[in-house]
């Protein structure tokens, strides 16, 4: 212990200074399997492989749990009151494949679970090392290489930024003033990316598509209902929760913050409404089309017209569209059309599929996981925190195609269609909740809504028929309204 | 009488075959005035000339009163069955200041009081006889100098096709079916005035402003929508008739259909929201801003969200707007921004303008006009029938924009700047609805809502305080409740 408090503090507390990390509160399993690494060179330093390969097992156990175990205490840095840029860690650059560091390791750099450790109140100097480790392979083993594709993807002033910009994050805390909302202060803006517009190469295949502006909200009466949209869009929990009855946020389908083509980009939807939906037979405005994402993706229920939430997002969108034509035809808007598979899509292929590549995120049994804070982490993909059997992910068609322009993050369309298609299937015949236009039996709502949408409601899978034993719709809802939440 | 019969029929039917103009139910001081201008020449016929000259005063009442007070029989000639070109007679062509005969002639061409004679059933023969004579000079002594000008804009093909459209519909009839409802069962549409786009040149100065294209709506779940959206618009009284209070229509603030720019066409409105309103201190989506139409410029009531009226309105703005970009400052937008006049407004020589140029279709007390079959005429300008102190036409700037850009139609833009201000501020100077927003008292009205918006609300007009002895909102919609309409 005393060759660990020497470098990392008693209390776990690291040293800014000198770049020695934090390890308070950090999950026993993450620091074993670091502590495996250095001994066996796939981490490299010279000060831990020795102290790695030194420790018997039961003082890695020992040490291990003890910090695992310590609670930092709630603010043990000074809040940085600088604005800093937050737009490589929390939303990320898509063009480059790259999503915002939050995306794994919470929205405020909590950390989720055991494979994507905390990152709020690192030193920034541990940070960029490790950073620049990951781009020299100085550090190995990552799952799925997602930190040495995305570290590789990263200039210095990057590192420099994603670095400064968690260590300016107390432990517990949130994120510090961004520049995004500086803009609104007074301060100057960071440099447009660029100005947007129809004529930009946008599409992975060089078509032709829309690319929303990339500048800053404006701090009026009208920017200000644009950033609740956003905030809604990024975490509808907490922002709109009284509608939201999972796990999922609006940017669990829709990323990069609703702009990314291949899945189902905002300001394409939002230049489409109203439009005749044949999914429930009239002319849908855009509102109306939002309230359905809440009463089934969301698995909650649907902000009454004119509903701040509902204006919000559709100011947000709006915003973000502007440019774009009106134009139900537009390059880019909804999911990938993946072509039929030369097999037929398997479960257990898929199964296989899944447990290689989505179970890291997603859990084993598709059940999510929160951000060790409690915040949205990854999404539920079935189980009674998911989507219900009313949302369009239920059509195989629809998974599959999102899958495979985008999952694993950074890795999109690396998957093949087969997999896609295979692992979809996987994922689309497991139960979920209810229909929430569940007409009383399993039977007459699959006629009713489900003959013709792809999706498995009301089909045998291993003997049991899936809707025949889903949770009511809005599980959630009612278990936050019985809380007093 | 006899040598009256001799041509027009003994009932006053005309002769089709022979050109000759049905009698029956025209006004008797049109008959009188068109007598007296075949007698002096200004309107020359070498049949009628001898004949006029030779009625005595006392003859010619005789004579007059007799076809006035005819009744046409319900369908004297067989509607025809074969799809007219209604696009002129209906739409008019405003690109050359063209407005559609039905503004002034009725939607069914039943004639609007005695300067505006019927249209429908007279022989396509006699009408394009008339509209030959109008562009030779051979027929004179219209008032403004109307149809002068406006046949003088008109192609043979024009002619021809106006003349057929209100020939074919019958007496007390409706407009025949029209080639833009043939487009939607299967025949073949118009051709197509131009594509539409933000390329085209549109503006009076040459300015590049989006023109909607001219495409016939698709027969689907969303064009049906599409085209409740354009016969309310054309007619909110009939087709959504418990939400108006008042004489206007929405063609009567949005000219074209709501295309005109200089009218606040809908398209640039389309594309304009959701925004921020200083009007109610909040972001308004399209579909409020459009209940705020109903509530202030129809005095009504405004329809909930989600109405099938609000959702056919946005259809058919979004239709007509399809390929204009998304963008608050699209050039076109709102009313003609007229400058100061080099003289304070006066409502003195403004009523002096009103008499000359606005009262025959408006009225000499602005009650506005229904056409001779009770359809829609000319709207309202003040009293009962017309916008209440809420409607954004009560901003002086506002109602001399339009004036200038529109009034009298056919004539946009021949009022000076001066005479347009003086005639916006003696209409808006008169009593109408009150205000919905009304707090109990005039001065706290006016010092809520109007002290910015350039209306004289609670100002002092002759004695009398502007909005002290408006009738209450809704007056219309109560009357006809009373009644059970």
């Amino acid at each position: 212990m005393a060759s660990c408090t020497a470098c990392h503090g008693r209390r776990g507390e690291g040293d800014a200074a000198a770049g020695y990390p934090r390890l308070q509160g950090l999950s026993a399993a993450y620091q074993i399997k670091q502590l495996e690494a250095f001994a066996d060179g796939t981490r490299k330093s010279e000060i831990m492989a020795p102290l790695a390969r030194s420790l018997a097992a039961r003082a890695r156990a020992q040490a291990t749990d003890y910090y695992a175990g310590l609670k930092a205490p709630a603010h043990p840095t000074a809040p940085a009151s600088a604005p800093r840029d937050d737009r490589l860690a929390v939303r990320g650059r898509w063009s480059q494949e790259i999503p915002g560091c939050v995306e794994c390791h919470g929205a405020s750099g909590s950390g989720i679970g055991a494979a994507f450790p905390p990152l709020a109140a690192q030193p920034a100097a541990y940070l960029t090392a490790q950073l620049r480790a990951w781009q020299q392979g100085a550090r190995q083993g990552d799952p799925l290489g997602l930190m040495q594709r995305i570290a590789s993807r990263l200039s210095d002033e990057d590192v420099r930024a994603v670095s400064e910009y968690f260590s300016a994050i107390p432990v517990g805390g949130s994120a510090p003033p961004a520049a995004a909302a500086a803009a609104n202060t007074g301060q100057a803006p960071p440099p447009e990316a660029d100005a947007g517009g129809i004529e930009s190469l946008g599409g992975a295949g060089g078509e032709r598509v829309f690319v929303p502006a990339d500048k800053p909200i404006p701090d009026d009466g009208f920017g200000r209902m644009v950033r609740l949209g956003r905030d809604i869009f990024d975490d509808p929990g907490r922002y709109a929760g009284r509608y939201v009855g999972n796990s999922l946020r609006c940017t669990s389908c829709h990323l990069d913050e609703g702009r990314r083509v291949g899945s189902a980009p905002m300001w394409a939807a939002y230049v489409s409404y109203p439009a005749y939906r044949a999914k429930n037979g009239h002319v849908n405005t855009f509102a109306e089309r939002l309230q359905g994402c809440f009463s089934y993706s969301m698995n909650g229920r649907a902000p009454p017209l004119g509903d701040a939430a509902l204006v919000a997002l559709e100011s947000y969108s709006y915003w973000m569209a502007r440019g774009a034509p009106l134009d139900p035809g537009i390059a880019g808007r909804g999911y990938l059309k993946l072509p039929k598979p030369a097999l037929a899509a398997d479960r257990a292929r898929g199964a296989a599929v899944y447990a290689d590549k989505c179970a890291l995120c997603h859990g084993r049994n598709g059940e999510g996981r929160s951000a060790n804070d409690g915040s949205p982490g990854f999404p539920a993909l079935w189980g009674p925190d998911s989507y219900n059997w009313g949302a369009g992910m239920v059509s195989v068609s629809n998974a599959a195609g999102f899958i495979k322009a985008n999952m694993p993050f950074s890795l999109g369309n690396s998957l093949t269609d087969q997999d896609a298609w295979d692992v979809a299937l996987f994922v689309d015949s497991h139960e979920r909740p209810q229909d929430p236009r569940y007409s009383g039996t399993v039977e007459e709502t699959r006629r009713r809504f489900h003959d013709s949408d792809n999706s498995l409601y009301g089909q045998r899978v291993d003997g049991h028929v899936l809707g025949s034993n889903s949770v009511p719709p809005g599980r959630r809802l009612r278990r936050a309204a019985s809380a007093g939440g």
